[in-house]
């Protein structure tokens, strides 16, 4: 009786959902009830840890405000924004020889994270995205170019970081101008960009809600290795939603949200170069990161994902 | 790379979870973990997808409040919690020669719903339930015995329903006093049990919420069958949660909770017994509803999924 109706009942869900006009929806449901009943079937959850799994999701859902997003912060630390993420990029589709984790092939994609949450104020290139200080000053420099190495003039860049104490701008706005750590770039005619910050740190993840408690229950550190958040955009092209990671920095082997991959640390080196500091108005010595950024041409084909299906 | 990635981060947050101290929660953090991101694998939703999934989950956990719980009802119009609840039951064990559905055989359970907030308020056999009036009077009878038919004196059942406009007391607060449709009653020395209260209608689950969005979205209609909730239980016995529903309600082919088994709808027959009546203190003719509740005896292997796992 149990196994009849555990299967029966599934089918039944299933088949309620009928009716729904968008067939995208439907397709979505039906697929996320039978995966959540065979879940709830191989493992049994007794009825206290079903209510126990119903309070978890609801100090989740009562964590999030304006600035606070618990749920993306959730679905980051068992990797479904990760997986998500790597779906839509198109990284690697099949048939493609631009292998995206080939050294000058297409950037990869990363996390967005839950901290993209304001515009990034409009920045002329060169300008100096930390706001309050204290970390160490450097200049992060490259191309945006199209995969097969064409500069991408116009390219927008939307950048954002977290301070050198390794908080938010939202985080801290009795601390932080709003604004700090952000900023939104246009590469130049030849597709440069250029903006000064500081080194980022490596920082936790907000602890203090259900997804900490999930965190210590797992006996997992909630650090992310130092990065950058960046979105490039051009005309034509796949945006791209990416960090940089410092090279050698703490946790890159254990991101609590598991948005590492190697093509995206980045060398952020010690430089001694005044002529080039002046260039940049920055003191000598000082750190600097160059990378590119490489973009896929938009096709039709590469299109139907972002724009056909919601 | 694509596909060996998506692949990896699977066991990458599975890996995750070796250091967590309680082994139970292990087991479903990884199964769900793994069964998450099979889901989103198979259905690859667009970043846009995402963010609704995301906006959803939030909304439903910010609906909730003391007296509301759209999470369990999300649970419930999905066929979870009537999953979970079968599983729980422990109806149909292999080798149980006492199917569940047989007439006769200990009671089914059903779900539990979002309505069991508040505390039955104790009261005396024969007590009418149903304060504020306006439906059909009738009674509530029979006995809660053991599977061998055993009569079980002192078995406890807590009943709540809702009034015969459709609603709990928690949703009305002005309009219902606190406690209406509710009971806590003690069976009797020969095991039995007998109340007043109103013929249940009908009614919808709360729509005004993002559940509500889901089950416009999928053409489903929000209605319940009429039912009394009960939870049965006696000494040494496993208790049992479950409803009985009125035969002939409509909808009781496609509840919007899918908690209707066939074995747990009963007649609520018209009654023309004057000394009947008289008997309960309730006008002539009434309608009449009796059927027993039967309860598993509580064993050592029976009694591991209540106890031994949160």
């Amino acid at each position: 009786m149990t196994t009849e109706f555990t299967t029966r009942i599934t089918e039944a869900v299933v088949d309620s959902l009928d009716g729904t006009a968008d067939p995208r929806l439907r397709e979505l449901l039906a697929a996320l009830t039978r995966h959540l009943h065979a879940f709830v079937r191989e493992t049994e959850p007794t009825t206290a840890e079903w209510e126990r799994a119903i309070a978890f999701l609801t100090a989740t859902g009562q964590t999030c405000t304006d600035t606070r997003q618990e749920f993306v912060l959730l679905s980051d630390v068992l990797g479904v924004s990760m997986l998500v993420e790597t779906i839509n990029s198109g990284e690697g589709d099949e048939g493609d020889e631009h292998r995206s984790e080939a050294p000058g092939g297409v950037t990869e994609s990363t996390v967005l994270g839950p901290f993209h949450m304001t515009e990034s104020p409009v920045r002329e290139l060169g300008a100096d995205i930390d706001l309050v200080g204290g970390g160490e000053p450097c200049v992060i420099s490259g191309r945006v170019l199209s995969r097969d190495g064409t500069p991408l003039p116009g390219a927008v860049l939307d950048v954002w970081q977290a301070s050198a104490d390794g908080y938010y701008d939202v985080q801290q706005p009795e601390v932080q101008p709003a604004g700090n750590g952000r900023g939104l770039f246009t590469a130049d005619t030849e597709g440069r960009f250029w903006f000064r910050t500081c080194v980022p740190s490596p920082y936790p993840i907000p602890t203090d809600g259900p997804v900490g408690d999930l965190l210590r229950a797992t006996a997992r550190h909630p650090y992310r290795p130092a990065h950058i958040h960046f979105i490039a955009s051009a005309d034509g092209h796949t945006p791209v939603t990416t960090h940089i990671f410092v090279a050698g920095s703490d946790h890159l082997d254990s991101d609590a949200v598991f948005a590492v991959k190697d093509s995206l640390v980045q060398d952020f080196t010690e430089t001694d170069d005044p002529s080039l500091a002046r260039e940049f108005g920055i003191p000598n010595p000082f750190r600097h990161a160059r990378f590119d950024l490489v973009l896929n041409v938009r096709t039709p084909g590469s299109d139907a994902r972002d724009s056909g299906r919601v």
